[in-house]
């Protein structure tokens, strides 16, 4: 490995990780996820501290999914907490595994920071790793810690499906309804409120910072036969352009069916913008969209709002009450 | 997520990452990378484009491991090229599958990249990716593409025991032999030779351009017994006092089974250090070390180089030649 750079010794302040060194840090952050082995709901063979972790697959299939966070492009830390961070990171894999009809069971986790970072703030986003785990019953079962200039944290989920077949995007069909489960444009708001320096309404900061995402309502969709399913990390028109995309087919969102909830329509009125626009195109709250066959009976929570049509004469595309949408239609890292 | 930075579309150059955007630079990777579904030698369910992969695991436990580079501290992009990058990243976390005995199955790569990275840069690290996988027959399954201000590349990968049990690191018992496989030393010689500006011998540079762990040698050490392994990631000294620690021993290493290669031999005595330092501190060669019973038939290849002995006073450690190792014994990635 390359170069080094300590942290001044001299410096007052907490302990830092460059202070404590690698390998006492790994100690430490596995003393806070406690005994994965034997605590977890789920059967972790081997937890953290060997070269590999393992984890019981006993469906003989194994869903797996990574995801990266990087300080300042999808959190800041004078924003949130550590806690908050080590929330998000983990919602944000989870939230793939249940998009799927799957169960999440382990994360590994990829942290790269500067020698400088306090300690306590690496062992403020295990708590928050392992209680976002702890929604699913799954556990932190390894990790990697190394030195970098930016905060960036990796999460890989690994899930099962527990007898189901896996929904994929691909899977929409013609005369199919549209259904979403879970909060849209919270986490935009918040960012938002965030932006132009303020802290409340706090259930919108909060949205931001640690995402709800209805990771029950995954595997219910499943069962209750959704045809395609993927969940809103990007935006709900960007999101639903990967599923139109991947099946061939063109989704049409009826807004109407959105109660604009009132922390949104109260902080787009003081902000100036649309709430709509958070609704369609914020990302980060990592609801679920599905499609459903036209007789299927929706599980309880799922909001019917829109339709499967035709792809029209310029291919797959995502229709919002019936027009094409002008617009972004979401997040993208390098356009953005 | 928070703020954005764009490249300046006035600037000639390659084509970067910003100018495609991020969906058409991950719709390029996985035209890279194949179809991942059917190609591979091993049943990938689902592979790339979804909001999970999945791997089938017949033998119900599955193998799971990540690892974080980062640009100028695990490589340099003026040093090796993407494609090694890709190389190196998927051997990380490929050996320490091989380290418990197991075989890998698949890998989901993240990426964080500044907008102005070339596209060519990233595609090429995905045919390092994908070239490295081949190695043991594994298949990229999926990834995430982020914005960052370095390019940080975490590699999670899947296994399999194939019915073995795991090799894991506190087996190592009073009297069982040490022994290694694969190269020591090679790749903190190739990194002391660019760290000085020069660029040979090649066969050095080359080795901390794009590790070769002695994968096989693995599951063939998990068959023949071995009552303790690891990959040496970090380096002999380090990654044994891990193993000595967790076995609650001490390993003795007898520095005269190593023979020095000419190319380390001539290295360090261009550049006036003592080449066995490389041997017994570097890392990143990713070496397997393994402990086995004395009455164990040692696997073609393997060097037999020291034993297990009891504790010390002091508790677990790492002898060289009877005595304690005097040095850091290796990498740590804060106090380096």
């Amino acid at each position: 490995m390359i170069s080094t750079s300590q942290p001044d010794p001299t410096k007052p302040g907490p302990t830092t990780v460059g202070q404590l060194g690698e390998h006492q840090v790994i100690r430490q952050i596995i003393e806070r996820l406690g005994a994965a082995e034997g605590r977890s709901t789920y059967p972790v063979v081997i937890g953290p501290g060997d070269d590999t972790a393992m984890v019981a697959v006993p469906d003989g299939g194994a869903l797996l999914t990574t995801d990266v966070l990087v300080d300042h492009v999808h959190f800041r830390r004078d924003w949130s907490t550590a806690y908050d961070v080590g929330r998000k990171a983990a919602a944000q894999s989870l939230a793939d595994i249940a998009a799927m009809g799957g169960k999440a069971t382990a994360i590994v986790v990829g942290l790269a920071c500067p020698p400088d970072l306090p300690v306590s703030w690496v062992l403020g986003l295990a708590d928050g790793l392992r209680e976002e785990c702890e929604v699913v019953g799954a556990t932190v079962v390894g990790g990697d810690v190394v030195r970098g200039d930016a905060v960036v944290v990796s999460v890989t989920a690994l899930g099962e499906l527990a007898g189901g077949a896996a929904v994929r995007r691909a899977g929409a069909q013609v005369g199919d309804l549209l259904a979403v489960r879970g909060r849209l444009g919270w986490a935009a708001a918040g960012l938002a409120v965030l932006s132009r320096g303020f802290r409340s309404p706090k259930v919108l900061a909060d949205a931001h910072r640690r995402p709800e995402p209805p990771y029950d309502a995954g595997p219910e969709a499943a069962k209750a036969g959704a045809s395609a399913m993927c969940d809103v990390s990007d935006g709900l028109v960007a999101d639903l352009g990967h599923v139109a995309r991947a099946s061939g087919v063109s989704i049409s969102i009826d807004v109407g069916a959105f109660e604009i909830a009132d922390p949104l329509r109260d902080a787009a009125a003081a902000l100036g913008v649309d709430p709509l626009m958070w609704v369609l195109t914020g990302g980060e709250d990592h609801a679920l969209a599905a499609t459903w066959p036209p007789d299927a009976r929706l599980p309880r929570g799922w909001l019917q709002c829109g339709e499967v049509v035709a792809a029209g004469p310029d291919g797959p595309s995502v229709l919002v009450n019936g027009e094409p949408f002008e617009g972004a239609g979401g997040w993208d890292h390098f356009s953005g």
